[in-house]
């Protein structure tokens, strides 16, 4: 597969708008004589493309990322639970859209909120008493990318804000900040397995609070949020009357003795988009298949958001017919086993000594691999004993969340350099969470397969003992500056 | 297939942003009592969502379409090629899609602009001497409609204007309009073959002019440039320093002796943005396949539109993976017979007695069909004998514009009344070309089967006879009022 190149510039580092922009290399010098009012050259990208700046890029591209040759680069950096081949789809995801070629009848243009028989797919497979849903409710997108696009275009005007979780998902900044919409960010507090410090959250909403950004399970926190922490969300959020954007495209994935609850089925009055796709459950990222549930249950949206979501979605008319095709088939008749076998590939790494999942209600296969959860907790257990880290247990998704204690490796600035030198010196690459506006954490991935992960924790390891400063080595390294 | 039902209000139907919107209905009253300055539920719909505005769906939806129940709908209506089954894409195209499936190597993320492999292929595509095309300058986007989005917002600020074509597709105007784009419409004339005005046109540049929208060959009108014309749009183009955004969508869908030009390889120097996908030559346009395509050799775009482009891509992260996996064989491998069979499809239709397609270098199956054109001839020239319509004859895409001589149907008062009659009476359905900023014309699709098309041909005969009148009725009609 090919490689991930983006070059991203920083704003600012450009002449004002409408300011000549005259090149002086050759040709372009030749192009009109600069004289009175004759035009000349002048192609601005616009101040919108300028302020689309996706922080996570911005900081790879910056880093001084050259692997130590003596050892095979090990990348814990990429969401992507395909990249190592570990983690396939279903066969029965492949068959369905296959099928779905072989009929050709998916060739053509779809609603530009998609097909009413995907529409009902999908309302069928999330409708529960608690927080019913019908195909009306369900706006098929590109991706949940593109849910989540959507959803803040419709809910916010610049000038407005949103309140957004720190440490969280970078692309809620990036798309609300080339809308002119503010970001305001809560704390989540990994004290308490990240959850949000729900007294800070309040006291950010005023009045032009457009809404509430709540993603769970988290990236890039792994964490996943207890029923009754939800109720207390929900609570903030009705008081307020602030609507809820659910960013639960995660949802399902989570381990042990947790259970995922949608935010949407407890509550009876809060009006909540939730964002979901294909992407990490069915293991298929690339596919863009997304979509936005829309619970209103006290007609709060109304007619108003609905119509404007129908408007927005008519800009680029929708996700791949041949995907949506499928998507009834995908849901619905995918087999269980395969959801399990997802969770216990990941979950050996994750469970640390955790050897029955509660979701197993009968030996499966993925009972084999539980039996090396041992191993699993060595790795575990590994991240933890290193001096100077402190990871954060997750219980979904798929990530883990590590504090390095900084006064112990006063070497680095911060968790950039102290990921760049992992690179350069272990070639085991991890994202420094000021990615999640997170300074002094690094994120790890887990859907690498086992003997990776075992690897880059032994690195990891030797890297950190290292570089670890006792807290009398600290001490004279800070007097001596 | 799912029926495409949309309701689009009109803007201004709501109170100002910020406004209470407090629902009358039961449940939503005991939501919080109305005192002080405690919160009240009150979500608007965006501004953005608002100004997002299809005009096609708003005259559809608000026509009154209530068909003969004694004769069967046949809808010339929609530029879909696919509805009918009558234009089914190549066997190769699903096979390369199937193959990449069964891979699994495509299903992960791309990067947003796209796999460097699929770049690359659709360089090779376009690259020649006199425009020449790396991967570099190609972005890989879900469909033409979001390759024209991202140009248009890369291009231009809120508060610049663009000149767009009249009769012209309405999505320019329903993407600029929601940026905050202000749109120019300059004339094509229908009595020089739909050629631009160009005094129309220069006359329309000012300082505030981001770009200049090209649709060659067009939607709704079917024609398709010469050299010679499109030379000369481009020297306006270079004369006012104004970048092109060219829709070339419909590239290569030309009859009989025409040849398409793509405008690029007519200009040293115009910056050029040429957006273009899959659609409608691969007759695929539910798989939300588009690239633009950047020509700039002065680097007068330079670094700055193409950062642009690469950090708008990382919004939604681009096209679905499956089909990029498949794109270079599509591209490449596609047999040449399957573009001379559609053309062959839609000529017979169209191509009025003109017996032998140029393309053809050497007899093809398609000859046989050119036998046929008899019929199509007698069904062209039923349009044009029709009283009080005028046809202009198209050259390529897949439409024909239809001028109404109003003055000999007194009894409608414009095209949508006209075609709104034809609905209720004879069960044919054509767009109005007020949709196109084109009143007293309507639209007719050539993609469907030749017995339907010439069904429907007889019925507008009848539906004009019955309704038209001479000279004189037409005064008297006038004198009555």
């Amino acid at each position: 597969m090919d490689s991930y190149l983006i070059q991203v510039n920083g704003p600012g580092d450009h002449a004002p708008l409408l300011d000549v922009h005259l090149k002086t290399n050759g040709n372009s010098m030749s192009l009109g004589k600069v004289k009175g009012r004759k035009p000349r050259w002048a192609v601005r990208a616009s101040e919108m493309s300028k302020k689309t700046f996706n922080p996570v890029r911005a900081i790879v591209d910056s880093m001084k990322v050259e692997p130590n040759p003596k050892k095979a680069m090990i990348s814990l950096s990429l969401g992507d639970p395909t990249v190592f081949g570990n983690l396939p789809t279903n066969d029965e995801v492949t068959r369905a859209v296959k099928e779905v070629l072989d009929s050709g009848r998916y060739n053509g243009y779809a609603p530009s909120v998609g097909y009413q028989s995907c529409r009902e797919a999908v309302a069928a497979y999330y409708n529960c008493p608690e927080a019913p849903l019908e195909a009306q409710d369900v706006i098929l997108t590109s991706g949940c990318s593109q849910a989540i696009e959507l959803a803040l275009a419709v809910l916010a005007n610049p000038g407005q804000n949103i309140l957004v979780p720190r440490p969280g998902f970078s692309l809620y900044k990036t798309l609300a900040l080339s809308m002119g919409i503010e970001v305001k960010l809560y704390n989540l507090l990994p004290e308490k397995s990240w959850e949000i410090d729900l007294k800070h959250l309040e006291s950010l909403v005023d009045e032009k609070t457009a809404c509430l950004i709540v993603n769970n399970p988290s990236n890039p926190c792994g964490s996943v949020f207890s029923k009754s922490h939800l109720q207390k969300i929900l609570a903030v959020a009705s008081r307020q009357c602030v609507p809820i954007l659910a960013d639960e495209i995660y949802g399902d994935m989570v381990f042990a003795d947790c259970k995922y609850e949608p935010i949407a089925t407890l509550s009876t009055n809060v009006p909540i988009l939730s964002c979901g796709g294909l992407a990490k459950r069915w293991l298929v990222p690339g596919w863009r298949m997304g979509w936005i549930l829309i619970h209103d249950r006290r007609d709060i949206f109304g007619n108003e958001i609905r119509d404007g979501l129908l408007r927005l979605s008519q800009r680029i008319l929708g996700p791949c017919t041949i995907v949506q095709g499928a998507l009834e088939r995908i849901l619905h008749q995918t087999p269980p086993e395969f959801y399990h076998n997802t969770l216990s590939i990941l979950k050996p790494i994750l469970m640390a000594g955790i050897l029955v999942m509660t979701s197993f209600r009968k030996p499966s296969p993925a009972a084999k691999a539980v039996t090396q959860a041992s191993n699993a907790d060595l790795c575990y257990a590994a991240l933890s004993a290193i001096p100077g880290l402190q990871p954060v247990r997750p219980a979904g998704a798929m990530y883990l969340m590590v504090e390095i204690e900084m006064e112990h490796f006063p070497e680095f600035e911060n968790d950039v350099e102290f990921t760049e030198r992992l690179i350069s010196e272990q070639s085991v690459f991890c994202l420094p969470a000021t990615c999640f506006e997170y300074p002094n954490f690094f994120r790890v991935v887990i859907t690498v397969p086992e003997e990776m992960i075992l690897e880059a924790c032994s690195r990891i390891q030797e890297f950190c003992e290292m570089h670890y400063q006792g807290a009398e080595g600290a001490q004279d390294l800070e007097c001596d500056k």
